[in-house]
């Protein structure tokens, strides 16, 4: 396993393939250091007694003690600890840990090229074996490009306008395929090691080129990286914490005609249209698998928020009454929903053909769910038990000036016994989540990351059988004479798959 | 095990003590036989191949196969099935399943008499031990008896003006005791064989007369019941249905200064002060347990409405609609989301001294707050979408009289594919549910049960480590320099007794 | 201005068409009689000197002061006025005082008889005035027929498989039409002299039979009435309460193929097509005035339950409490909100060309629609409060029975100072609202009556001006240069005729 | 009246007692301008014939025509203009106008100073209206600082540890007082020419050197504004737009033991104890006017985000599904609501003895607070429709750079129809709406400006009388004999006066 610092030696060695406004940048600008900075919490740890049992797993390729986050679950018990994994680490950076976008990617591709040969005599899944050995070997990071740019979002891709608005092949060769388009919203791509590429939604028969997976170094030849980053104004005054040097980087990758060889190519439908089903099953299996790590860092989220919330009322003096215990049980609530959901979504998982593990999608789905439904009004708990302030707070400069330094703290006294320095701390801390740039993109991320509410509904409605549903109430009105024993069966996306099947059977 | 016709026997054997308005009346009054039919389910499945294995269990006593409602919770298993065996069961009654009472008593009991014994060298789990064999053998159906009058509710127990607000032991005698008292809002009491009091709070050192347990037959003398049953309009046209049979009877006990032998008094803090504490943990452990079993019927609750409301939507044509979707989804979530709260509480449990497993507190209350939360809600949706027909519906005599009758099931059609007469049972199914003097019942059983919303956010917050919590923010704010891995360790009412000897401690 | 015992005089004369279950019932039966109660607060308080500002009014046809339940709104003070005379009498009978259902479908034809007149030179304003003179001079109470079974929902009228699924002209004779259909969810026809049946949406060019509006008495030849009466067990024992006596009767009114003559006629698309898109202004214009009298009913049903929460939360001794503080608030608020928007809707009141006042329509309809997403999470607020006792009250007879009725009053007494008998009046009359029969109807009511807040919704959409509310982020964001001052103009459902008339331009 | 550049020249010559950080800076510092840039606004539009009637008013000291930010409101018109000027103006600037304040403040002062003199025979309505005078004569800008640092919030002034935590006064002198404290959370000090010092709170008896109300220039001698300036990354590449230039600053006020002169004093209970109990009335008097301002304000909130949802949802293509419509239909019923109910509380004001209306507090309250429940919720919203992209945008040089900017901008393209420059522009709007420093600003604004809604529901459940409206309950239940007419009188502040009067009373 790699150290941080091996890590960060890796991503400074890479080309310099980011722009940040005009300027293109390398892995070494301090703009996108806090993204790394949560990256680091996966690498410091895996020796820790308290926590190597969570983060780090044997591989079943190699026997080796590997990160966990490049490991196949192989158990439900897998599954539970990436899942605990991904909420203690959530902990430590406040949110996020971004390096799930990785063991999502390698575990839905794990199922997926196993499927595809299994049908249709490929070897996927072989390549990704050696891929993943590989990935696990040198303890990459990895981002998972999903989001297309869509374009007319009433339109499949094959009907666009434009046809570069869904990423596709534009060319098969021998050794390789040549792609072309643009991934959005894409988390922690500027210091990640590799980017893994799936399709975004459901291909149809006539989408073919769109259906398409591969794995590349981030800074491969004319793949451009176009960030958003994200981070707070450091101390200068000695009043450091762990919190303030975190951040975030969102990316859009756009893959100006990049060529992919052979050995990193997951999925074809240009090459081979019967591999076209598998693209929504692969889109599905991502997503799954990353709403799944959902149910891992949202209550970790709400944790940090309810942390932060019963810290301020406390400096506030207004931790006993009764509407501040309702609020913080309330974010208590949601975060034990949320987890729980994940929780039983693993004891109910089915293992693949490929042995890899899949948990329960209603459980996850509506896990996942609640906690996008929540996270603005989580945010506005918080706001209301902080007060105005968090919002007023003048800059530390200030705090630290000649003639006013001393009465500004004086007058940030609050619970007459703790310090005003941590009050300062504190509220400082609330403004960073509450009201900084980065606090806004934590909000959207909150509802969009990994599906927003809406998808999950979607996605709960498309599998769940109503019909049987229906049976309950049939049996009770007297409509029918026997209700049969209703447990609702696991679920997971490889229901899909037979239906894809199907339409594309229709479709010919 | 008993038939369903045995217990009926039983029952019909009864004294009559129940009072319907000023009539006394005896078990085999019309009025209450909706709750027996409930019961019935309870004693109809045990031998089917696809209940047994939920419905049925080895005592660990006599290792003979017992209903599981008689039975105690010696692993994880047998809380996952006792949760898994409410919900079908409560499908199959279209809401509560009225037996869960007796089994969350006894694993109440089986708990805290081993701790009393354990600490005051009584032997209240050897006396526990007989009844429990009884009650396995002879299958019985229990009602606990828990909520008090309380009288003036800002006062405790010894403080009212009326002594007798609370049950309390007026008397202890060399073979037994005298209780005062009344306990109200008591499901099943008028068709269960026995009744199990337990108290309903904390009693501090004053309190000691009312620090007491026992169980009884229903029909014990000077034991009055006086109850409000609920049922239905029956069908005179032959449009029967299963729902249509149910009922609820709710009960105000009143103990007459009623002796209880020695052999079935669990807990007396008349005769031994050091008791007394113990109330307060038989009281939130019995609550507990009944909240662990609404993990199991309010989910089918949802259930029940969702596929309800579902089925109204395919008859009025409107299945397919996003908003019908959305809101169908809803319902599906909230029962997902309280199932898996109550299937990670058990995966969590403790094993207590007396072997008994305990479920996560935390957990079991997020879940069961979000039932009550959700549950005039959910009523909401299914009027919704039912519109508003449910409220308006002709008796069903109208369909069947001279010159109106044809007519008026012709205006009842909607999706031409549904026969009418399905269409009129759906609608007065789902009148039942939500206008009948019935769903207002189960709206309030659904807010009140087992502990409103205000009751889980109050135990949770007693129990929950909001210290610890506090360091998360603590450390990302830069108050504190080291963060240990935050799992939130699982929370069990043994905590709260510690907190009661010491408060009792302090009292001295 | 008719007493209430002339009304009744004159009920009690009509032929009987009223159905429950097979039965044959007068105007006389006990089981309606409660709806009766309601209409009689209409009555009664119109010579008070405290009421009789709001109860009355001058007609503009005779001069004369008449019930204000028969008066057309010739100004901002008319809408104010009915609009809080709703609101007063509707906390007299706890919610819908039923007689709205009149006025709001005079003034509903007074605004669209003229409208049609004007553009097709017909004469129904003439008819309307005399009809409405003989409405007023008796001082007649209506209900107005206005929802359609409507058979497949994803069918408009024409296309019906029945073509009965919606009221319909079947015949233009000429002195007058025959139409057969069935209105349902109709309140107060089986106590109310008049029915004006209007039609339930908008008709398009091939529905002209539907497009039909007409008054007759409520016993009319071949008019057959199915109804579903709510009402509340009365008190033996003595203690009556005013809401007790009170009750609702739901009716599905059967047109048997009915004869309507001429002067009673108000629109029929049968004799002339270019009388068809008023069908949909008309059905709009009725739901308009009705959904602006929610507006004063709606508040007051929040104001009731308040109220009552305030009480039991009194008795109870929880009414300090801070989440009981907030319950509290929270229903007044809504009380208010959904007060002000018919308020402020009222004073941004068009004159329609009849000189009839129409409040403006996003407002009200903003209003109604909170009132329906509220309703039950209101009767949630009055169930918390109360406690389960409400659901479990043993019967009036239990606490006057021999040997138990002095028991179970003492158990009644909670707050000390409040006579156990009162908290028993407290207790029903809650059990009443919440968990009675007619508890029920008044929630699915609460939700549907005047339309859902999905059809609030649709009917908001379809006339605010979005694309002019968008000028406002095009300026903010640069995309256009001029930003006008956005008042947000009145709205009023004549622009929607004009939209149907082009509709109908294009179709032909 | 001023124009803008005037408004600029004059506060380019106020002494520079601004601290960004540790720096000290002019008013002339860009960082502050887009503060400014909003209260240009309020001077731009007054000779507008679209705006004048609203903007200006005609003062009824001198008769001249004033901004109407500087008027007195002396009828329920006037009310209605201040509200409806507040929204339009807010649509301008995206939300707060900013320049409330002032009007609020004086408005107050104009109401508590003339009662104190009634009472007590000071001359503090003299004083205020010489102060008014020059107010209105120089057309200033005011800022109202009202918020103290409050220390131990279970403390009350002079039980503070620290005495400083509420502003006081240390010394009466014959020639004006001097005061030491701190004010936070103060929008727009920094740009302001006058700030306005209003207490938090009711005083106590004990309390009386905190009941001071007063006026000073913002730069005057020892006042020093600790601010902090959030603002928009602006365009480089010419694609600037009006939102852009707008920002906020908000100020920590400190007091260094500053004098104020006596003509500039509007309450002093150092000097005369039996003014303390102004203080409170004088506190609830600003806190109400502001939250009435806040049913213009927050309105045109809703609409701005309604509006810009309503865009970016026509630009993603996605306008007409009906999860689209409902969700915008949600914020736009918000908007028409809180505006409803100033509108309501406009029409229900109360004349004061000096002649100024006060609006309705019921009304008032339940508006603002519904804005702020909402708040997060319609930023949710926003985020939901606008999709990940808004927090994942490049910045602007991306689209502009080499190699990629033209690649950036062809994958920004949506809705066929639209310039993808325009689309860039909406989500670089909505960026700056959501995830911008500012955006977190006006969320924390959104919810506490003005009061917190649970100071709104302390207010309305502090005034609301509750016994009253219990007898509607009473009355329905039996327990009184006759219900009075219950329209809920008029509540405004004055109430309070007479309750802080007894209270003093008692406390001697």
């Amino acid at each position: 396993m790699r150290t941080f610092e091996q890590y960060y030696e890796d991503l400074k060695k890479m080309k310099h393939n980011i722009w940040i406004g005009e300027e293109i940048v390398g892995r070494d600008d301090p703009r996108i250091r806090g993204g790394m900075n949560i990256i680091k919490e996966t690498f410091d740890h895996v020796d820790e007694e308290e926590y190597k049992d969570l983060c780090t797993a044997t591989s079943h390729l190699t026997g080796k003690r590997i990160n966990r986050f490049c490991h196949i679950h192989h158990s439900v018990d897998d599954l539970l600890k990436k899942q605990q994994m991904t909420r203690v680490l959530s902990h430590r950076v406040g949110g996020c840990i971004q390096r799930c976008m990785g063991i999502d990617a390698i575990n839905a591709l794990s199922v997926i090229t196993y499927e595809v040969d299994q049908a249709l005599g490929t070897d996927f899944y072989k390549r990704f074996e050696v891929y993943l050995k590989y990935f696990q070997e040198n303890d990459l990071v990895a981002s998972c490009a999903q989001t297309d740019t869509k374009g007319d979002r009433l339109k499949r891709p094959h009907e666009q306008e434009d046809p570069d608005q869904y990423l596709r092949v534009i060319e098969t060769k021998e050794d390789g395929i040549v792609v072309r388009g643009c991934k959005i919203c894409i988390t922690n791509t500027a210091y990640a090691d590799e980017l893994v590429a799936v399709p975004t939604r459901f291909m149809g028969p006539k989408d073919n080129d769109y259906a398409v997976a591969f794995a590349l170094p981030s800074d491969w030849d004319r793949v451009k990286l176009l960030v958003r980053p994200a981070y707070f104004r450091q101390s200068k005054y000695g009043l450091e914490a762990p919190g303030l040097r975190l951040g975030d980087v969102e990316t859009m990758i756009i893959f100006d005609d990049v060529f992919v060889p052979n050995e990193r190519v997951f999925l074809n439908g240009n090459a081979d249209p019967r591999q076209t089903p598998y693209a929504g099953f692969l889109a599905l299996m991502f997503a799954h698998y990353h709403r799944h790590s959902y149910t891992g860092c949202k209550p970790a989220v709400s944790e940090v928020i309810a942390s932060a919330a019963a810290l301020v009322a406390e400096y506030n003096g207004i931790e006993k009454t009764s509407h501040v215990r309702d609020k913080l049980s309330h974010l208590i609530g949601t975060a034990e929903l949320v987890n729980a959901a994940g929780i039983a979504s693993a004891y109910r998982a089915e293992k693949a053909p490929s042995g890899t593990y899949i948990p329960d999608e209603i459980l996850t789905n509506a896990g996942r769910r609640l906690a996008g439904e929540e996270i603005y009004n989580e945010y506005k708990i918080l706001a209301d038990l902080s007060g105005g302030i968090v919002a007023a707070l003048p800059f530390e400069g200030s705090f630290f000036a000649k003639d006013v330094g001393e009465l500004a703290m004086k007058y940030l006294k609050r619970n007459p016994r703790v310090d005003p320095v941590n009050i300062y701390r504190c509220f400082r801390g609330i403004e960073n989540m509450l009201v900084a740039d980065l606090a806004g993109v934590m909000q959207v991320a909150g509802l969009h990351g990994g599906g927003s509410p809406q998808m999950e509904t979607i996605t709960m409605m498309a599998r769940y059988d109503i019909e049987k549903l229906k049976d309950i109430a049939k049996y009770l009105f007297g409509i029918r004479k026997k209700l049969h024993r209703y447990d609702r069966p696991p679920v997971t996306p490889r229901k899909m798959l037979e239906k894809f099947r199907k339409v594309m059977e229709l479709k010919k």
